[in-house]
């Protein structure tokens, strides 16, 4: 314990090894772990956390440049966590998009994290969660988690930030399918970037039509009828914009972080931003209560009569419903 | 009880509004679900379930199509689940898959389910797996699983499969970022689809290295350096074969039903079969018995208390393993 008080101290100070020894010993989970989670619990609470998400091509690694360099522009230091939810065995998918985050990796002012899980459902959103804390507590006054869009762990790593931007791109393959409802329901503010390219009037075209319906509705797109779902947001008070970028040369920056600080003071003044805060920990507490629960019982009836229940659901002989019961006698 | 039981009888007997009422019920989750999964455990184990994952606009609807024709003129019986993770709000996206399975939508033969997640994380995959077990349990023969590919949720259903599937196809976007190590990691049978367009030999290029390697490795992808991420499977016996196919025309359907008979007599010869089907069941049980932890736990201690020790969380009071422990005591 002595020993992970002075690694946290060493990396409040600004010790980018420390702090990225921290990272690790948070990611591998187990005891050490939690006590460094419960050390900097307390520090924690002061960061802004951004959400950035889209699908592959949308240049969401270089809007997360522009964005970050502005920041640092205005003193503000920044902690980018990439996520990679689609390596969950190799631990690291191609290297594209480090590549493009060399702008910015010098800078002491900037730490980045590349995070890919490597277990269990659900173990990369509690892991993303304990990384954006521990960013936090080291002072960290920007923390922005990119992750690739689409899926459900992408759409609860962003529920762990305040504000969620959500990038789509012209042409994109099939805009059909890659305009998911899912995903635009979590924005906070929609983004279509490289929006100097052919197609980015149709794609905003469709997102505006998505946004101000709540029911599916035929439009008319590359002259066909097609069909999309509304996806207009139930949320009070805050409407989410859809802005115009070209991330490579730096236009519609500057109103993207305006957008960012209109919706970061919405949260505040709504009590829209105590609320995601209460549902969040709460979650977060029922979660760790189920691994907590699940080990004690593993503990106390024992590998053997584990396997035994498990030989008789493949036989056939009880059902799952049954053996749980059984389990937890 | 006796009311399922009957609903059961009558979707084995072929009542397809009473399979359909069945598979709600066993979605909705609670009480019914648990009785009706544990009414049709007995009769499952026999259909052979086939996941087929890939991202937007590799045409997986349509390859999925073509094999269903296959499996019917040979006369087998196909279920398909449809599964949308990135909707988890609304319950469904964009119509456009649904549209493109019309050609099979009318054959008794043929029943398709589409699935969107509205919960939490893991719900979805665990859904998935009680609509897989319906399915089977009313004796559809082949049962195949779309997920739209690449986030941990899609990888975990496609672990409930047999024989994994993985397409790709040439020109999505960003290749680099479009081909990613953990989807092809899980991949039983690799399928470059739309194989008659531009890029379809690099794309088959940059998989046949990728699978090839077991370190990460640089080649040249039109003309520039681009590192790629080796992923050879370290499983014995079982080389995922990489096929061709034009879903659009039928070319190489039937070499991609030999290979996936091909999978399933290694899975049975190996015991890799066997082996899947006990860590799918132990993992399913473990989920189970958590779930039901927790929802004792919340009985126990009350609400109250609850939000009580978030309202403490939220003030920084206690930390989270702190609560957890406080909650459990």
């Amino acid at each position: 314990m002595p020993d992970l008080q002075a690694l946290f101290e060493s990396a409040r100070e600004g010790d980018r090894r420390s702090l990225a020894r921290l990272l690790s010993q948070l990611e591998e989970g187990g005891e050490t772990a939690a006590q460094l989670s419960a050390l900097l619990f307390p520090y924690t609470g002061n960061a802004h956390v951004i959400g950035i998400t889209g699908p592959p091509g949308s240049g969401k690694s270089t809007l997360l440049n522009a964005l970050t360099r502005a920041y640092r522009e205005r003193g503000e230091t920044v902690g980018i966590i990439a996520v990679d939810p689609s390596s969950p065995f190799t631990g690291g998918a191609l290297l594209g998009d480090r590549i493009r985050m060399q702008d910015v990796a010098g800078d002491p002012g900037v730490f980045i994290r590349s995070m890919a899980t490597r277990g269990s459902l659900g173990g990369l959103a509690r892991a993303a969660r304990e990384i954006i804390r521990a960013l936090d507590a080291v002072g960290f006054q920007r923390i922005m988690v990119e992750t690739v869009g689409a899926g459900q762990v992408e759409v609860d790593i962003a529920q762990a930030a305040d504000t969620v931007i959500v990038i789509q791109a012209p042409g994109l393959g099939d805009e059909i399918q890659a305009i998911k409802a899912g995903i635009l329901e979590i924005a906070d503010i929609l983004v279509v970037n490289k929006a100097d390219r052919e197609g980015a009037a149709a794609t905003l075209h469709i997102l505006q039509s998505m946004l101000s319906l709540s029911q599916p509705a035929v439009i008319r797109h590359h002259g066909q009828a097609m069909t999309i779902q509304g996806v207009k947001s139930s949320r009070e008070g805050w409407t989410p914009p859809i802005l115009q970028t070209v991330a490579l040369s730096g236009r519609g920056v500057s109103e993207l972080m305006e957008a960012i600080e209109r919706h970061r003071a919405y949260l505040e003044e709504s009590g829209e931003g105590e609320a995601r805060r209460r549902r969040r920990i709460a979650e977060e507490l029922a979660a760790l209560a189920r691994e907590r629960l699940w080990a004690r019982v593993v503990h106390q009836v024992g590998r053997a009569r584990l396997d035994g229940l498990v030989d008789q659901l493949l036989r056939r002989e009880i059902d799952l419903h049954t053996a749980v019961e059984r389990l937890l006698e």
